[in-house]
């Protein structure tokens, strides 16, 4: 059994993997997030190294107006954004859809003033991916 | 005073932006590390909500090998993938250049297994750091 991790705040979502990026991508918009990055990972590791495994994209997503507040206040923050949101195929062929869990990423910053930020950004990445999923 | 993140592995580089930006593109691929992703955040953020502010750039840099091997054993681990690197003129108008520190990231995964891969994957992201700095 692949390992789920616990800083991932993810669902399955009945439709293909191109239909789970248009979908996660819209509604990200919908709570203030632009996606600016993607990574489509298998077609990475298929050239560099040849490797063939199942679809596994990473998307970057940033609301402009927490990052710059965050950076403003903590200037090495970039290192751990944007905000990453994948879309995989697991084991059982089903999409996945898993967005970073910013209250777990937070631990490693540890500014008690940067909480709230936090906690605000959570709640909008769990109202996207509860916009999309079929379950939790 | 800027607060500095211990999440960060950083070094004063002695040029521009530009240069610095060449300089550990360079650098990186010569640890066997590609940048897949790079995100303006000043460009961004005057865009989408007019904030001037200064120069800060987010590398996304990937090691196929490590990537491939981290994402078999933990399938939400991109979730924390690329390795981020930043490049931000400081308050004293210096240009810095920071990598991601693996082990600290590595804490949120907390799968011993996969200690080793953290490891060295600083030693390299270190590596670089070093090979392009004019002090730690």
């Amino acid at each position: 059994m692949e390992q789920l991790a616990d800083y991932g705040i993810r669902t399955v979502f009945d439709g293909s993997m191109q239909q789970a990026e248009d979908a996660v991508t819209e509604a990200l918009k919908a709570v203030g997030f632009g996606v600016l990055t993607r990574i489509d990972v298998a077609e990475t590791l298929k050239k560099k190294i040849d490797l063939d495994r199942r679809p596994y994209v990473i998307l970057g997503a940033c609301n402009p107006r927490y990052a710059a507040h965050a950076i403003e206040n903590e200037i090495e923050i970039g290192l751990l954004l944007p905000c990453n949101v994948i879309v995989y195929e697991d084991e059982q062929g089903r999409t996945i859809v898993s967005a970073i869990e910013p209250l777990r990423m937070f631990e490693l910053v540890g500014r008690d003033d940067l909480r709230g930020v936090a906690e605000e950004v959570k709640g909008l990445l769990q109202k996207a991916i509860d916009a999309i999923g079929s379950k939790g």
